[in-house]
C-alpha cells in the first residue's frame, strides 16, 4: 500500500518532492538531533489524490493519518482532547518550493471544551488557555469553514467596549470565556451546527483546507510567476504546538545565518518575548534584534547560535529559521535556505567557497540566474522612491528604472534624446516605425500590448526600461496628452517608470546605475569555466553590441538587418526600393542602401573587436516600411520626397496588404522573389568584413543567415545568389574569406525536414519566437485576446514565448538537431529569439546538445550563468 | 561503369524509368518481333548527369553513344555520311510519362553534302533528297541552334516567288539545291560557322538540345500541371529514319486500337499517303480514315490490324500507335497506352474485364481518378461551344460549365437565384459574407485570388463552377459593371464561364448535365469492394449532403457549423452574440440561435439517412461575422436592427481586430473563452439527434469535433463542457446516446503531442488545410504573392494545398498517427480538408493507415476510386 503519511523521524531532507520543503527539513532537523516539536507530514501525493478523488481524502489516507497521530501522541506523551495533557497541533502547508504566505495555516488545533481546561490546568494560566481557544475558533472558522473574519473581530470589539478594555490583553480569563461562547455562537449561526468538538474532525477538515488552499487564486498566480507546476501539490505538516506566549520566559522569532540583504556573515534576525509567530507577522509590536537575546536569555541564545551554525554547516547554505522558546526551552519550527537579494546571493556563494564549505561548481549552481537581472539595470534611488506614490501600473515589460520628459511621437522623442534630454516615450502602442524614438528614450510606456508586444520585445532587446499595456492610460497622440485617472501628462512633463514592477510615477525620481561588484565577476568567471554552451547576443547597432561585449558576449548570434532600415536616413531608400516597379529601379534604390548597410556592418564588426557576427537577411514583410493607408500626411510627404504619385503609393500599400503578415511575403521569400536584395546585403557584409580586416587587422569570417526557410530548395536558391555575389566581391578585392551560410529554423517544416536543409546549411539557428508561433498556431500579437482565459482555466501555466515549450516546440528542436546532424555531423546549432536568455530554456538547449545561445545584451550574464548550471546539472 | 545507352534490342517495357516511355516501348516492340526501325536510347540518367555536369555530356556517355551508333549502323547496314548507303536518324525525346509535343524532335539527322547525294542515288529521287536536306537544316537550326524559324520561311517564300511556284511541291530538285545553299548561308551568317557536316557533331548537338528542352517553359508548366517531378529527366531516342514521303506506296499515320472518345472497340485513326509525320501534325492536307487503307494497301492494312491486335493483347490496354509505310513496307514508330476521355476510360476498363484481358483489380487501377471530375459537372453543349469565342481567361478554379445573368452583390445574386434566374456572381473577390449569393449562383467569377482563394475553395466545396483570379477583369461593384478588354458586362447581362478551362464567354451557351453511365457505376462498385479507407464528405447543408450521399459518401466527416451562421436569418443572432458585453447577453443571443442550429442539424441527419456526421464546433474568428470598419451603411443597418449604437459596433470591430486572424482567437480558443457557445452547439447536436432518432427510427451517435487544439488541456476543458451539457440534455430527454468527442489535428503542436491529445480525443481528423499553412508558415490567402516566383524558380513543384506535402506535413501526420495510437490503439483517424479528395494524398492516407478520408461532395467518387487504387497498390 502506498505510504501517504510520514512521521518526522521517518523522513529526511532528500524527500522534498514527497514531503515538501518544510516537512523534509523538519524531518532532517529531527534526525540530526535538534529540538523539533514532533509530528508528521501528509505527502504531496496525498494532495494529488485529494484532487483526483474529487476533493475527498481517501479512507486509506485517513487511516494512515490517524495512525501517525496516535504515534505522535505517544512520542509527545499527550492526547487529543485530554483533560490532563491535551495534545495540540499546528497544521501547515509545505510545498516542494517555498511559497511563503500563499497557503493556509491553522494553529492550536485540538482545543475543545475539555482540552481548553486541560491547557489551563497544565499552564496554570486560564486566560492563556481561553485566549488560545478563541484564536483557534476564529482561525478554524475563517480558514477552514470560510466564515468571514470580520464577524469575529466585531464581536471582540464589542466585548472590549462592554468591559472597558483597550487592548486584548486587558481582557480577563472570564472575558475570554465569554468571547469563546460568542464565537461558538457565530459558528453555529453560520454553519447550522455546533463548533466541532472532536479534534480528529478538526484535523481532517484542516488538512482538507490546506489541500484546497493549493488552488486558491493567490497561490495560482504565485505559481505562474515562479514557474511552479500545479500538479506538484502541497504536503501538510501536523506538528505538536509549542507556545511562545506563555510569559516572559517564552518567545518566538525568525533568524538568518547571514544578512539576506548584503550577504554579510553574521546572525541576523528578530524575536518577540511572550508572543506567537502570528504576532511577529502581524507587526503590532516591534521585535527585538536577535543579538539582544544574549542578554535576555544567554543560555537559549548560545544554544540557538550553536544550532544556527550547525544548520548552516549541515545544509551548507545560509539558513532562514523559525524558532519558539516555551518557558525557557528552545524549539526549532522551521529551517530553509534563505531568500536573499542578488548581491547577497553572489557574496554568500563566493564566501562559502572561500570558507571551504562549497565547491565552485556548487557556488555557481546556487545562484538563481533570473535574479541577476536586477544587477544590470538602473534602479530608483531607494530614498527617493520611498517618497513617491505610483499613479498607475502596467505590465513590467522590461526591467530597470527610468525618468525623463514625456514625448508622444518617435521623432520628437528622438530629437529630444539626441539633444541630451532624458525621455520617456509614451505611445498607444509602438510599431517598427518608432524604433528611432525608442533607441533614444530612457523608458517606454504603452497603453496597449502585452509582455510580448512590439514595445516589450524591442525594449527588452535594447535593455531599455519599459512598462507596457497600462490599460488605465489614455493616450491622445493628437492632443499630446496622457491621462491616468485624473492625472494628465503633457509633452515635456516629467515622468518616472519602473519596468521591474510596472509602476508609473509623476515627476522625476533619481535613478542610480547598477555596479558590477567583484563577487559578480568571480561567479561569472567560475561559470565560464564550467559551461559548454557559447553565449552570443542579439544586437543590431554598435551601442548594444558594446554593451553585450562588456557583459561577456562571445559574438553576435542574430543581427537583424531590417532594424537598420528604419533609421531616418535609410527609410527613404528602402521605400524607393519597395515602390520600384522594375528590377532596374529596385537595383537603383539598393545601390543607395549599399553604402549605409556596409557602414552599419563595419561599425558592428569594430564594436565586436574580431568576434563573430551572424547577419540575418531582410526578414519583415515590406509593408512594415510603408505607412498605413489612412496616414494621408505621411503618404503625401513620401510622394513628394520620392517624386511619385500618392496613388502609386496607395496602390503599393494595397498590393502589399496581407491577411496574415506573419505568414506572408517575408523572410527568404523576399530573397527568392527579389534576389537583388540578397545581392546587396551580401556585398555589404563581405565588403565590410574585408575593409575592417584590412583596417583593424581582424580575421573576420562572415556568417550569413537566411530566415524563414521551410524547404531546402528555397535555401539552395538564395544560397546560390549569396555565394555567387560573395565570390564576385572577393575577386574584385583579390582576397578570400571563409563565409558560412546557414539558416534560421523557425518554421515547423524546416525542423521536420532538417536532414534535407542541412545539405545546404552550415549552421542552424532556432528562431524560437516564430517557431513557437507556428507550432502553437497563434500569433503573439493576437494571443493576448485569449491567453488570460487560458491562464485562468489552467490550460497553460507558462507563457510559451517566455519559456520554451519542451513538449511541442522542444520536440521539434530535438528532431531538427538529430536530423540535421545526421546529414552534417559538424553542423553548428544555436538558438536566438527570446528563449536564448531564459534559464529553463537554456537548460533545454544544453540538454539537446546545441552549441550556443544568443540573447539580448542585458541577458548575456544570465545566459552565461544558466549555461554553466545546465552543464553542471548534465554532468551528473 | 554505369550504362547510359541501350540498343532497342537490349531494353524492354519494364525499363520505362530509365528509357522513357517511348524508348521502353520501342524496345518491347523490337523484342516481340514487330517491324521497328532500329536505334538506341540515351537514358534519363544521362539527362540527369547532363544537368549535374553543368549542361555537358560526359566523355563516358559520349563513348557509349558512339558505340551504340556503330552497332546500329551495322544492324541497319548503313553508315553516317555515306555516299552509298547513308545512315539517317530521328532524334526524339521520351520521358517516363508522356508529354506530347512538349519537347524537341529532330528528323533526317545525318544528312550533309555527301549523304544527300547518297540519299538521292538510293531513292532515285534527287528532289526528295534535297527537300529532306533543307528540312533538316531548317529543323536543326531552329531546334538545336535557336536560329529563328521565320528567317528560313522567308527565304523559301522568296524562292517560290522567284520560280513562280505556288506550293513547295512545285519546286524542282535544282530549286531545292538552291534552297539548301541559301539555308546554309543563313546558318553561316547567324552562327558564324558553316553548317556542321559531321553527322556525329550533329547527333551530339541534337541530343543536348533534347536534354535542354526538358527545361523549356512549356515543359515545366506541363510537368507542374501533371505532377511530373523535374528530376525525372528525359531519355533520347535515336532511331533509323524511314520515309513516308517516298511516293504513292509510302505514307504515315496514327491509330488507336479503340475509340479514344467513346471507348468503342474498333480501330480508329488516320493516315496520309506520301507524307512524313510532321505533315500529319501540320494539318495542311486532310488525312484519310484508317479503314480506307484496306482498299489502298490491303496487305499493309492486314499486317497493321494484326500488329494492333498483337500490341493491345500484349499491353492489355488500348494502344496509340504511330507508323510509317516506306515503299510498301510497314514500320512501327511508336506505341503507347492511348490517352482517352473519362467516359472512354470507364468503358475500356469494363470491356477489358469482360473480354477477359484484365482483372477487376487492374481495371480499377487503370482509371485516372482525376479524370472522373469531368463526368460529375455540367458541361457546355459541344455544338454551342464551337460557335463561341472566349472574351477572357482566369484560373480554372472549380470545374464545370455555367451560364447565367451577371450579378455583382451576393444579396442580389441570391435574390435572383431564389426567383428562379440563372446567375453568375461576379466579384472582385469573395468573402464569407458572400456565401448566400454563392449558394444560389450557377457560376462564380472573381478578378482576384488564386486556386485557394475563398471563392475557389468554397466553390469547389459546393461543386459550383468557378473561374477565379481573372486579372484582365475589372469589376466596378458600385457602377455594377465588369470589363474585360473592351467588353463591358452590366447587371443582368448573360455570361458563360467554364471552370474546367478558365474561359469566360459573352452570352448564354447551352449546358448539359452530366450523366452517370453504367460503366461508371460498375467501376465504382468494383472500387468499393477493394478499398480499405472509408469515404466521407465535407458538407454543411442538406443539398450538399444529398449530393454526396448520391455519390456514395458514407457519412459526413466535416460539418462546418459556422457556414450555417452566415444565412440571412441567423447572422443577426450571431452578431447579437458577438456584440454582447456579458455572458447573460451572450446566452440570450445563443438561445435564439439554438432552435435554428438544431433545425440545421436535424435536416442534415435526415439527408444522411442514418449515416454518421462529425460536427465541428465554431471555428472562424468572430470578426468574420461583422462588416469591415469602413462599411458604414452595413454598420448602421446592424445598429438599427440590434438596437445598439454605431460606436458600440465599431468598438467591437476594433476589439476583434487581429494582426494575423489565421493565428488568432478562433477554433477551440473561442470555446475556452466562451464555453456557452459550446454548450449551445452541444445542445443543438444532441437534441437534433434525439429527435431524428425518434422521428425516423435511426440510431444516430453524434460525433463532436473540437477544432484547432494545440494542447491537451484545451481539449479537456472544452470536452468537459460538452460532456456535461450532453448528459444534461440526455437526462432531460430520459435517453442515452453514445457521443464521440474528437479533435482536428491542424496545429503542429497537436501532432507533436498527439500521445497526450489522444488521452482525451476519441478520434483525430487531420485538418490538412490549416496544418499545411502552419507547417509551411504561410497563409494561403497571402501565398499567391510569392508562389509564382517559387514555381518559376522550381522551389516548389506542386501546390501544397492541393497535394499533401509528404515530406513535411506528411511526417507530422505519420508522427501523430503513431503517437495517438500508442495512447489509444482504437483511435479513429481521418483527414478532412481539400487533400481528402486528392488521389496522391489519399494514397498517402492509406499508406499511413488512416481510417477514412472526407472530401467535398463532388470528389466523393474520385476518393472512392483513389482509395481502391491505394489499397490495391499497398496490397503488393
Amino acid at each position: 500500500m502506498a505510504k501517504y503519511v510520514y512521521l518526522f523521524k521517518e523522513g529526511n531532507a532528500s524527500m522534498r518532492n514527497l514531503l515538501g520543503g518544510k516537512g523534509a527539513n523538519l524531518a532532517e532537523m529531527t534526525n540530526i538531533g535538534l529540538p523539533v516539536p514532533q509530528g508528521f507530514t501528509v505527502t504531496t501525493e496525498a494532495c494529488t489524490r485529494y484532487y483526483t478523488d474529487n476533493c475527498t481524502i481517501g479512507e486509506d489516507i485517513t487511516e494512515q493519518i490517524y495512525a501517525a497521530l496516535a504515534e505522535t501522541e505517544k512520542i509527545c506523551g499527550k492526547k487529543f482532547g485530554d483533560l490532563e495533557n491535551p495534545f495540540l497541533v499546528s497544521v501547515r502547508s509545505g510545498a516542494r518550493a517555498s511559497m511563503p504566505g500563499m497557503m493556509d495555516t491553522i494553529l492550536n488545533l485540538g482545543l475543545n471544551d475539555v482540552a481548553v481546561q486541560g491547557l489551563a490546568r497544565l499552564t496554570g494560566n486560564e486566560r492563556f488557555a481561553y485566549d488560545s481557544y478563541r484564536r483557534f475558533i476564529q482561525m478554524f472558522s475563517d480558514v477552514v469553514m470560510e466564515i468571514p473574519k470580520p464577524l469575529f473581530e466585531k464581536v471582540l470589539d464589542e466585548i472590549k467596549e462592554e468591559k472597558g478594555a483597550k487592548f486584548d490583553t486587558d481582557l480577563t480569563a472570564e472575558d475570554m470565556k465569554d468571547v469563546v461562547a460568542r464565537f461558538k455562537g457565530i459558528y453555529l449561526e453560520k454553519k447550522g451546527e455546533e463548533f466541532p468538538q472532536d479534534p480528529k474532525v478538526q484535523l481532517m477538515e484542516a488538512i482538507k483546507a490546506v489541500f484546497r488552499s493549493w488552488e486558491n487564486p493567490r497561490a495560482i498566480i504565485y505559481r505562474r510567476l515562479n514557474d511552479i507546476p500545479s500538479d506538484w501539490g502541497t504536503a501538510v505538516n501536523v506538528q505538536s504546538m509549542v507556545f511562545g506566549n506563555m510569559g516572559e520566559t517564552s518567545g518566538t522569532g525568525v533568524a538568518f545565518t547571514r544578512d539576506p540583504a548584503t550577504g554579510e556573515k553574521k546572525l541576523f534576525g528578530e524575536y518577540l518575548i511572550n508572543a506567537q509567530g502570528e504576532d511577529v507577522v502581524a507587526g503590532i509590536r516591534t521585535p527585538q534584534q536577535i543579538a539582544t537575546l544574549e542578554q535576555v536569555m544567554p543560555e537559549v541564545y548560545r544554544q540557538f547560535v550553536d544550532i544556527a551554525n550547525k544548520l548552516e554547516a549541515h545544509y551548507r547554505d545560509m539558513q532562514d529559521m523559525e524558532y519558539t522558546i516555551e518557558r525557557g526551552k528552545l524549539y526549532m519550527l522551521q529551517t530553509r535556505n534563505g531568500k536573499r537579494t542578488a548581491a547577497a546571493a553572489l557574496k554568500i556563494a563566493v564566501d562559502l567557497v572561500n570558507e571551504g564549505m562549497r565547491t565552485k561548481e556548487e557556488a555557481v549552481a546556487m545562484i538563481d540566474p533570473r535574479n541577476l537581472d536586477a544587477l544590470l539595470h538602473p534602479q530608483f534611488d531607494a530614498a527617493a522612491l520611498k517618497k513617491a506614490t505610483p499613479v498607475g501600473q502596467g505590465l513590467a515589460a522590461s526591467p530597470g528604472a527610468a525618468c525623463g520628459q514625456v514625448y508622444f511621437t518617435a521623432s520628437e522623442a528622438a530629437e529630444a534624446g539626441m539633444s541630451g534630454q532624458k525621455v520617456v516615450l509614451v505611445r498607444q502602442e509602438t510599431s517598427p516605425e518608432d524604433i528611432e524614438g525608442m533607441v533614444h528614450a530612457q523608458g517606454i510606456l504603452t497603453a496597449r500590448g502585452g509582455m510580448t508586444s512590439h514595445a516589450a520585445v524591442v525594449a527588452r532587446g535594447m535593455g531599455t526600461c519599459c512598462v507596457a499595456g497600462c490599460s488605465a492610460l489614455k493616450v491622445d497622440e493628437e492632443a499630446k496628452t496622457a491621462t491616468i485617472g485624473d492625472k494628465v501628462f503633457k509633452e515635456g512633463d516629467w515622468m518616472s517608470i519602473n519596468g521591474s514592477t510596472g509602476y508609473i510615477y509623476e515627476g522625476a525620481i533619481k535613478t542610480v546605475d547598477a555596479a558590477v561588484s567583484g563577487n559578480f565577476a568571480t561567479i561569472m568567471e567560475w561559470a565560464d569555466s564550467f559551461r559548454r554552451l557559447s553565449v552570443r547576443t542579439n544586437a543590431d547597432n554598435p551601442r548594444d553590441t558594446a554593451t553585450a561585449v562588456r557583459f561577456g558576449a562571445e559574438g553576435i548570434g542574430l543581427c537583424r538587418t531590417e532594424h537598420m532600415f528604419f533609421n531616418a536616413d535609410r527609410i527613404s531608400a528602402v521605400r524607393e526600393m519597395i515602390l520600384a516597379d522594375t528590377e532596374a529601379q529596385r537595383r537603383a534604390a539598393l545601390d543607395k542602401l549599399l553604402p549605409m548597410q556596409k557602414g552599419d556592418f563595419k561599425a558592428m564588426y569594430k564594436a565586436l573587436e574580431g568576434r563573430p557576427m551572424t547577419v540575418r537577411y531582410l526578414d519583415p514583410p515590406l509593408h512594415e516600411f510603408l505607412p498605413a493607408k489612412n496616414m494621408t500626411e505621411e503618404i503625401e510627404a513620401i510622394a513628394k520626397e520620392l517624386n511619385v504619385t500618392v496613388e502609386h503609393i496607395i496602390h503599393k500599400i494595397d498590393e502589399l496588404h496581407e491577411f496574415n503578415p506573419m505568414m506572408g511575403h517575408r523572410g527568404c521569400r523576399l530573397a527568392v522573389t527579389y534576389p537583388e536584395i540578397a545581392e546587396m546585403q551580401t556585398r555589404a557584409v563581405i565588403e565590410a568584413a574585408i575593409e575592417v580586416n584590412a583596417e583593424d587587422g581582424y580575421d573576420i569570417h562572415p556568417e550569413i543567415m537566411i530566415p524563414l526557410v521551410g524547404e531546402v530548395k528555397e535555401l539552395a536558391y538564395v544560397k546560390k545568389v549569396v555565394v555567387e555575389t560573395a565570390e564576385k566581391v572577393m575577386n574584385e578585392h583579390n582576397t578570400h574569406l571563409d563565409v558560412k551560410i546557414g539558416t534560421m529554423i523557425e518554421i515547423p517544416r524546416a525542423a521536420l525536414t532538417a536532414d534535407e536543409i542541412a545539405k545546404e546549411a552550415e549552421f542552424f539557428s532556432f528562431g524560437t519566437n516564430d517557431l513557437t508561433q507556428m507550432t502553437f498556431g497563434f500569433s503573439r500579437d493576437d494571443a493576448g485576446k485569449f491567453l488570460t482565459a487560458y491562464y485562468e482555466k489552467k490550460v497553460y501555466e507558462n507563457d510559451p514565448f517566455a519559456r520554451l515549450d519542451k513538449n511541442g516546440v522542444g520536440r521539434l528542436i530535438e528532431l531538427a538537431a538529430e536530423l540535421g546532424r545526421k546529414t552534417r555531423p559538424n553542423l553548428k546549432l544555436g538558438i536566438c529569439g527570446e528563449h536564448g536568455g531564459d534559464p529553463s530554456s537554456i537548460e533545454f538547449c544544453d540538454a539537446v546538445g546545441l552549441d550556443y545561445v544568443s540573447c539580448s545584451p542585458f541577458r548575456v550574464p544570465i545566459a552565461r550563468l544558466a549555461a554553466a548550471q545546465a552543464a553542471l546539472a548534465h554532468r551528473k
